[in-house]
């Protein structure tokens, strides 16, 4: 096994995703916390000036989330069991991220910032969760796509998990019996259940 | 090889990497353009409610343009050498649609929307094509990645063409010798010029 350094700031964020694939896979890895001060001198040696950043074996380094998630899930066996696989796992990530894209609020004002985040949950989470557990029922596995876990797994139950640690639209995620399954199934996959619990505790 | 069927609307846009694809790989597909009628009764047809759709076989369908992307490069062998290039063209993918998220205006008022194209111009377009430019010099083969064109080319090469056809950042584009030789040896690939001449003339 290749050595693993993840780096990313002392949050959950983009790199939780990949902390617990690397917790399922049962793969040992420096998950690298890096503190303000430190980021400024860090910065500009990384590929792309932002985190994270994963090193492999001291040397290469690639930075974009999406590409380490990518890369670790080819290398951890949860990218499809064939190219068709591959390819719905990437078509619900990038619905994934449209939807995250759309749920961005950049609104100060909390009043004005309540009704937006009222409004994008019934005009965009609650139709997006709909359809999820619309492809979970029939999917049928407890898993999104094929029958074992995938990398839009672990972009899923970080979502939902933060959502409900955030109390944020878990009205919605209560409403489908299938993604309820789905977090529970998840969590009592090899690895994951103790990786929740010794954590370091972050509110993002 | 399987029948390809690519719907999208009579434009370039997000379709416009994927028939650069087809083109070069010399692979015979369905360039399905849907007129604005039409699309009112697709639109429920279709898995995820837009386009760009691939249909496989009259049967599976793809959607996301970056899905079909992907799973097209994979098959047309545009997806690098292994899993280490791969990663850095999903890298380099990321970095663009980055990007390309920071260059989206929604200013209409023509006078203020000029001061943020110009603004985008210098703080975004001109420090992103120096960070390309450089990387192309240091990979020395003329595409991003590897020996061979990979698919974050077919990207860069639509939209730097765009960008010439719309007279958008021409003067930052014609800055860097490395990215008017990549355009050059892109443009200069089997299948693409006929396609450059022949396809449908439209704005976007
Ligand atoms: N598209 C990139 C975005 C990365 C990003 O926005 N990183 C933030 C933290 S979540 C960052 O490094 N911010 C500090 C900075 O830009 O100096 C990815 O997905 O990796
Ligand atoms: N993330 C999607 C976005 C697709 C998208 O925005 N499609 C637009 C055209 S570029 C569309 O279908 N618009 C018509 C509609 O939504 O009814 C992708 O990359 O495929």
């Amino acid at each position: 096994m290749p050595q693993y350094k993840l780096s990313y700031f002392n949050l959950m964020g983009r790199a939780e995703p990949m902390r617990l694939m690397f917790a399922y896979a049962g793969v040992a890895y420096e998950d690298h916390r890096i503190e303000g001060q430190q980021w400024a001198e860090l910065k500009p040696k990384t590929p792309n000036g932002q985190l994270p950043v994963l090193q492999i074996d001291g040397k290469e380094e690639l930075s974009q989330s999406m590409a380490i998630s990518h890369y670790l899930s080819k290398k951890f066996g949860l990218d499809g069991k064939d190219d068709w696989e591959s390819a719905k796992v990437r078509e619900a990530i990038e619905t994934m991220s449209d939807v995250k894209q759309k749920l961005r609020v950049t609104e100060q004002d909390p009043e004005k910032k309540a009704a937006i985040v009222k409004a994008l949950e019934h005009d965009t989470v609650e139709p997006y969760l709909a359809r999820l557990a619309a492809t979970l029922k029939k999917n049928g596995s407890g898993f999104l796509v094929g029958s074992k876990p995938t990398e839009i797994d672990f972009h899923l139950f970080h979502a939902f998990n933060y959502w409900q640690q955030s109390k944020q639209y878990t009205e919605a995620l209560n409403k489908h019996s299938e993604i309820q399954t789905f977090l529970k199934k998840f969590e009592n996959l090899p690895g994951i259940k103790s990786w929740l619990e010794k954590r370091p505790k972050t509110s993002m």
